[in-house]
């Protein structure tokens, strides 16, 4: 599928409703990918967002190190893949090769988009100041990718150890709050 | 609807799916509701939440003087006053009475617990480090309770002014991830 460029402007939409990412880095050339599910907005434009990314990670080197990752969305079909990989480590596990998962190039930044996922956003570290104490990023996305033919995005929900729910029916009413 | 104690170490997959949220505080004998989506969780045990509270919403002055809150789920039968939270001031507004939200006395805060919600969440300011620069709040869950009869709450995740998509279908695999 091909993506296209999505407006900044409307990138805390993606991320607002609480889907599970996959969370990619490079580093020395090698790619990693982890599941990841604390995140929240904290600005709308440039859109910031705040994750925290456990000290246990090996994604967390490469982070602190790089100042660069890649924030994927992907979707109900994904769930084994993302299971997969919050059940392995970058260490001893390449996990775009075990997963069938493909690393796309990136305009901005050296981390991989996953082609599987239906949106993909690239991102720089923008604030370290609460990483020594709660592994708290702050990122600033550069660069943000949307599949145009995914319009219900049947995104996954981490409730703990593997169960999720999936995004199921819209409510629209009128709001005057963005 | 009776709620129950809910133990600490699980608020996490409450709060991790990312729903929509009412926050509420108390000040000076005013109580106050605010819709909220800005949030996620930091560590498991004690509970640690970050939440951005916007400098322009009432509910921040009350939240940096007071140091409490509650934060409280709601399913998608209160979608109506979700919305109506967003969309009024408590400035000008008393929003329990306005949108028939009905305030209980919390056990460890001054903030109400909202009883239409499933869950509620009394919670303490832990850090305010990132408050001026990006209105972030880290709060310490202490009391958490939820209503033991709502197995599959159908949560309201935010994709942006006033479109909401509900909590659907169940995915299970195995994890060995929290």
């Amino acid at each position: 599928m091909a993506k296209r460029a999505y407006p900044l402007s409307k990138v805390y939409g993606l991320l607002e409703p609480g889907p599970v990412l996959l969370l990619t880095t490079a580093r020395k050339g090698q790619a990693n990918v982890m599941a990841m599910s604390w995140h929240t907005m904290m600005e709308f434009e440039p859109p910031l967002v705040g994750c925290v990314v456990s000290g246990r990670d090996f994604s967390f080197a490469a982070l602190k190190a790089t100042r660069q990752c890649v924030l994927n969305i992907p979707t109900a079909e994904l769930a084994a893949q993302v299971v997969g990989c919050g059940n392995t480590s970058g260490r001893r596990v390449d996990k775009f090769e075990r997963f069938g998962l493909t690393p796309l190039p990136a305009k901005a930044v050296s981390a991989p988009l996953v082609a599987e996922c239906y949106a993909n956003l690239e991102c720089r570290v923008a604030d370290t100041r609460l990483v020594n104490r709660y592994n708290f990023f702050v990122l600033e996305v550069l660069e943000a990718w949307v599949d145009p033919t995914c319009k219900a995005p049947r995104t996954l929900h981490h409730r703990g150890r593997g169960v999720f729910t999936v995004a199921g029916e819209t409510i629209r009413l009128r709001s005057k709050a963005k």
